[in-house]
């Protein structure tokens, strides 16, 4: 590149931050110049041409299309670019042994139902019965008393209660920790499921040769007093998509045994599951200070 | 920040670059790849809160929403952050004396009418009527016979024929420079307009204390064989727009003298203005090598 061509291409990137000086909202004013900056550069870097910002803008203009009240195909482009995760990671920092936070996901509800300790959130969602058990501890080890932990997770035919688009309420729960911190309560074991790829989104996946999967995972949120909340997954030790979560939600640390227990174990509870086989998972969770 | 926050930060990026290694087409990966890293670093960088991450979501939503075949909100927004103008320089490389580039704008249309040198390109828009000349040459002086030149402006009303919604074809046309690479042609003075602020894009101008409009320009495309196709505008000296142009389209080279002409000055042609001033510019066009 001659000298001219970097001047031209240098100044332009200065003369866009110039034009946010004026700013009224410091934070805002960060925000656009840094975004400003690293557009540029990207661009700069890969010498975009024309024709691909043409293919970048048709792109984008496909996914804002694609989007409405039941879809929201910008955050699965920011899901799949991990920016969804990092935003997470950056929000949520290492503290000593808590427990690590990853996506929340479209499928969180606000007002799932109470479900006592030891109780059965599947709702008669599809699946094989799974027991999960745990404790509540703050990063001193301390049990956390009466934590609100909120559960959720897909079916096993890969779908959440709400994308039926019937009014089921199904393999979410949520359960309040007893004085001890202590937890526990059936599920389903969790299965893989693709995010929705019949969109621009999928688009980009099949043509960077990777997959819509998420690896198999149940979603925790977990809320105690003067403790900082906590959004997360635990994963399925032995799922081959753990190394290609198509959300980049699997962090080393979420990885549980999943222990298989063939047909006629007795269970924890001394339910009957009759001829079924079940799982069962332990997830000791720690809370971070707020 | 932590050594286990940094370590769980840059882990992140590299798993998002890798799950880019598969993509078949090099080029496709490359860009993927470097998005990748200038996203992430950008939200690491600023340490972007989930407010604003949902903030930028509900943004870009919107964006996605009005934009349809008349009303392109997302070129707007890589016009107003100065992507367009970065786009149009890397792929228009800095060559000796050659005119410089600028961006092309929405208004462009291909098939304009053939104007006579000399002729009027105006087609009845409102304005103070320009002269225009100017000489084609390449980068060696050489005169350039026969090139095509198209030129299109904004009224004085601040719209171009084509945002009308009729069916007018006005302030646009197609010119055959002479023999000599010599052209002149009547046209209307360039007047600054805003661009479309009614929308997420205009919000975003506000909020910054940026304002919409545009520094008064004429716009070119000059084509010739053998030689590097020109999208340029020119600008009007003393313009006060010229440091704040919206959509970063300013070169200092492109600024040219339109110098006005009182009502009875007599006219290049013998064209009879009557009781109107005019103004005259001239514009000398230096084409690159292919």
């Amino acid at each position: 590149m001659t000298d001219e061509q970097e001047r031209r291409e240098r100044q332009l990137v200065e003369r866009v931050v110039a034009s946010f000086d004026g700013t009224p909202d410091p934070r805002l004013r960060q925000l656009t110049q840094a975004l400003t900056r690293h557009l540029h550069a990207f661009a700069r870097e890969v010498r975009l041409t024309e024709a691909e910002w043409q293919q970048a803008i048709g792109f984008l203009t496909a996914v804002g299309h694609i989007t409405d009240d039941r879809r929201q195909e910008l955050i699965l482009l920011s899901d799949v670019f991990g920016l969804s995760m990092q935003t997470i990671t950056i929000n949520n920092a290492a503290y000593r042994n808590a427990t690590e936070a990853t996506v929340v996901g479209p499928f969180f509800v606000a007002d799932a139902p109470l479900v006592p300790l030891g109780g059965d959130i599947s709702g008669g969602a599809p699946g094989q019965p799974c027991w999960v058990e745990g404790t509540v501890t703050d990063t001193d080890g301390r049990p956390v008393p009466e934590a609100r932990i909120e559960v959720w997770e897909a079916d096993d035919d890969g779908f959440y209660d709400v994308q039926y688009g019937d009014d089921r309420v199904a393999a979410r729960g949520r359960l309040v920790a007893g004085p001890d911190g202590s937890f526990r309560f059936w599920a389903i074991t969790p299965t893989p499921y693709p995010i929705p790829h019949d969109g621009p989104v999928g688009l980009l996946l099949e043509r960077t040769g990777r997959s819509p999967m998420r690896a198999s995972h149940l979603h925790f949120l977990v809320e105690a007093a003067g403790l900082r909340t906590l959004v997360t997954h635990i994963f399925v030790r032995g799922d081959a998509l753990l190394d290609s979560d198509s959300v980049f939600g699997v962090r080393d640390s979420l990885v549980r045994d999943f222990e298989p227990q063939p047909a006629g174990t007795p269970t924890p509870d001394g339910r009957d599951l009759g001829d079924r086989a079940w799982s069962r998972v332990r997830f000791d969770i720690v809370l971070a200070p707020r």
